[in-house]
């Protein structure tokens, strides 16, 4: 049924496959009045782009985006925004020898058996190629944050079993775009690099996990008891192709603790209520508390390896499989941009939802006096 | 805006707050012709009643149901099920002390931030008395499951530091209903038990990982690309109060391999096609492919100590805070019902959506021939 | 699949059979602070129970509501309201003939086709019984438009030939609530009372059309393209059983006129733009347009007549039958309330979204400049 | 907020202005296996296209489609349909008399009021052009439709004073589409032509109402008690530009009838369960009762008129406005392929809807033995 479609106000609804003509994305409920910055959009859509360097994938994709509605004389009018991007250096004959198998921990085996039939071709709609579509709609998404002072950094935190083990504020989000792997940490960036080359050279890939923070999120996102805000920002990461894991502030470490540990203690910053730790994320009872928002997402290597498998195909003949085309060795310096396009589409769905009692007589703030 | 909803087809709504006149649930979108067994739903509730043990909370409530609806000669009508369960042992006389403090890592603040206003009274709507709704609801989504072969069972893996390791198949979930941990290891669950009358007698609260385990899962549950099957298990689990991270099948541990040791090589046992391993966790591109499903949610430590704390009240007056009523050291236990509930609403959600395009005339298994 | 569920922002679920224990709606995105008049809304349930006069039905029903969540000290909290109605006077022994038969113009045919099963007594879901819950509901909106100067008015203009065929600016409604047959004219309002008499004693009913105009109403509520105001408020109005048509501003009328005759022309009254007529019935382009909304809601005649009529049974043998039980000879008095209710439903719905881009800083006034 | 979707199953998201480069529709949830036919798709397009006729407006726009996603080899492959519609012949000049003009009757003051902004050329969201993503979307909807025996004719039964009073099982649906007004009678369509023309040489244009029959509609669409077949085909219908009204059956005109008249009797046909009469459109308890479903759509005249109107401007400034550009003297008879489409849209959505508890193992036929 219809799945294809991720917020409430302002909704995503997306189509496309890897190799077909090309992707598309309708942005519904943007606001009127917003500046639509294409060259910002596509300077997002390069962070995300396949051949930006060595260690990623080298098809050649300008994603070079088409508004056909919503915008005029540069600015959103509220109406639907439909953003198109051609594929331009698909491949298909890369994949006439999966045509009938089924690829080691692809969607190929799930994806025939459940609608009975499929485009092999790249992956079909399984493909990542799918999240362009996430990328150009939540570049709009970050402008409108922006103006409201919310700023959205990820950064690759984890690769293989190289850890920044950094306290998250000392991060340095300058210097992780600087780094072919997107790491915030110069030294850490280095080591990463020299093991994806090396893996890259074996034909293998690694996994790896990349965190995000959000700083300048106002107090009061987060709708309970089922559209917490860190339960929508999960199913938003868990959505993305190879994504395996996703947790928030003291995530699984903090299940390892005591109360006493780890209940942030409020105190005052002036007029300001913060808390001294930061435990919560950000996040208290599903709703932002005006810290630091901040979570990771884990991610598991690329299935597709330049090495021999074995495997079954569609008419239930064991075969050996090997891999051919472009492929990353390591996903996650790519997905960094995938994760914040995903993170701004959900914080700004959140912020407008907020708006509904604002200005509205009854306000919350009316009733604290 | 209303966010109480959790599922397309087979949806629940919710209501009710720690210690107002009771909860409520409607199920909307059940079949017609389930034979709701009372005494089922009201043994799962017994799971995750308070008082069960020495270790839970020592609140007595029977969580006796009633059946407003949607029930006829004890067969649902596909009318929806409004059910009810009565507040009876609410002390809010407890909660005079908070009622203008904002607790350490609760909801207290941004619920108050958020409202402008709130029942401070066992934290009204932040309260996981909600949960009661839910496994009311899920132990009727098992029913539906159950006929159709899928059996759900989760179980504690870890408590603080001690963590279970065994292989998830080894698990004995028969044990893990004897012992008062629900740890699915005996010896195991003696140790755990220790820790948390340890840390009880301290005042104190330690957190805790459960895992889940479905066998029996169709191939073709999950709906790319916003539906994904674990990216709904992901925000189901992120729903539940004090849960900071979920993962699925290799999880945050997969980041860490590479490619040729994560990927599952599929092979035919008989007829059957399985894979050899399953680091993917029984989904693949967010559909299920006929594997075990697996996953894990952390827990935080339980926020409320008996222990003094510092704080910041409504008048932003510093204070010092003691938790007093009557509370859980250690919360997984009773969550096992919780998580088995939810995985059940979603997985009786994805087996009604898979069911739209079977028994049609262009339905997979046409095709596939 | 879930369908019970009408709204998006502020929205209701409701449950319940004629002849069960009782209805329940719950109300969820309520926004907090609103001070919720249980004697109002006990009002507005009065104006829709039954046995209210000689013309309606004679079941006893005193529709005492109890409140189980989401009001404290007597305001809403933001958490789901939820509202139990009990039934104290079904006879269901009143049914006990019908178990088997399928009534001519009831829904006891297709309800048991559909779902297989169906709970006879009353009609049980299909029963207009359930519209208690969304007068309850309705009342609650209505307090909310009403602080900001929204008012709803209904009435009857219509029974059988009997048509009002004044302008609707005269319509009285102080005078609809005074007569039985809620008709905004008291001499009309006679000759109605009289003809329903006179058709009741024949054991028969009688359709009518109800008039609904709404003062007051914001310019701005209504989102193109699918979600129109009229379209949301004609969908609401076509869920009220025994409902069989809709229409706004000229209606079917309009079809017969010319662009020139039909046209509503802008000028200003004052510094306000107003128009000269008003068939677009104050919405323009699925959008409110600040002059009186109104709209026309026709209703068939009940279906239980106390006369004999042919049929057919559940095991497809053709039977006589007749009426029995406490029946509304016409059931546009009772309706009125109704009407209103979802009408006040729909309105506050989208005078909540309309909220979402106030306060916002890429507001509309902003860019006006 | 979002508000461009229609359908929970198979739902369309649309996007695209009048004067942009072109309209787009995403069709999500449509079954696999589909044989997606262009010439069918494009041939319902024809019916709806502008220059079709003398008596149509004469913009030139060929309608071509190109189909981005979602099929492969000439069948949907159950992901996401991507269609694209280009403009043409937009005469953006044409507007630029109107571009500080508030037309009367039309959208722009709503629009400008809501949003703060608008594109005025040609009307921009508030275009019927629009719907030209309906048609292609429903002509998919169609295909599936037939396949299951289901069938959509609508056409012209009312133009100005001009009725057609013939029965409905009289309608000649295949002469419908041989005259220029798609009136279902040829000597009526003659009239009907003449009435047009002599009013486009007026200068003015004139309403008119739709009929529509679905035959082969199964038993058991719709769901109570908010997605009532009527009620959503009613919410469809009146998303339509220009729709003032809908009625199902017997309509408003059922409302001057007694029950004693009004009440379909069942009977048998052979083994079938029929009614006698169809005063309930097909639909009973908002269900399908497998009789022929119809209903009617009133539209009231084009706003814009080749006439002198007084008006005022967004400044405020009282002007006087004349139509210019190329407009429909009477919209009824390209509006029949938009009511077939939106019809088609509504009812595959019940379809699929109705399919998730067959082969279910409670399904209605188990339980009815």
């Amino acid at each position: 049924m219809a799945s294809n479609s991720l917020g409430r106000i302002f909704r995503i609804t997306t189509a496309g496959e890897s190799h077909g003509p090309g992707l598309g994305v309708i942005i519904d409920g943007c606001p009127p009045g917003i500046e639509i910055d294409i060259d910002y959009i596509q300077h997002e859509l390069d962070r995300r782009r396949p051949g930006q360097s060595h260690i990623s994938s080298q098809r050649k994709e300008s994603d070079k985006i088409t508004i056909q509605s919503g915008v005029y004389q540069g600015k959103s009018t509220g109406a639907p925004i439909l953003i198109l991007i051609p594929n331009e250096d698909s491949r298909s004959s890369d994949y006439d020898h999966v045509e009938q198998a089924y690829r080691p921990s692809h969607a190929d085996f799930t994806y025939h058996k459940k609608y009975g039939t499929r485009d092999h071709r790249g992956g079909g709609r399984s493909s990542a190629r799918e999240t362009v579509n996430w990328v150009a709609a939540g570049a709009i998404a970050k402008l409108i944050l922006k103006k409201e002072g919310v700023n959205i950094n990820a950064g690759v935190t984890k690769v293989g079993d190289l850890q920044l083990n950094a306290e998250i504020d000392s991060y340095d989000f300058i210097e992780a775009e600087k780094n072919v792997v997107r790491c915030p940490d110069r030294a850490m960036a280095i080591q990463m690099q020299e093991l994806i080359e090396q893996i890259k050279k074996e034909g293998d890939t690694v996994g790896g996990v990349i965190t995000c923070v959000v700083n300048g999120c106002p107090i009061g996102l987060g709708e309970p008891v089922f559209h917490k805000l860190h339960a929508d920002l999960g199913q938003a990461m868990l959505s993305i192709n190879a994504c395996k894991g996703f947790e928030f502030g003291s995530g699984f470490e903090g299940s390892r603790m005591r109360g006493s540990q780890h209940n942030d203690i409020f105190e005052k910053d002036g007029e300001v209520i913060v808390t001294k730790t930061n435990h919560s994320g950000g996040i208290q009872g599903g709703i932002s508390n005006g810290m630091p928002v901040y979570f990771r997402a884990a991610f598991k290597p690329v299935s597709t390896i330049m090495k021999d498998q074995n495997s079954v195909d569609t008419s239930g003949e064991e075969i050996s499989y090997r891999g051919k085309g472009r492929h990353d060795p390591c996903v996650v310096p790519r997905a960094v941009a995938i994760v914040e396009a995903l993170t701004a589409l959900v914080l700004v769905d959140h912020l407008l939802m907020s708006k509904i009692y604002s200005n509205f007589q009854f306000s919350p703030d009316t009733n604290m006096d």
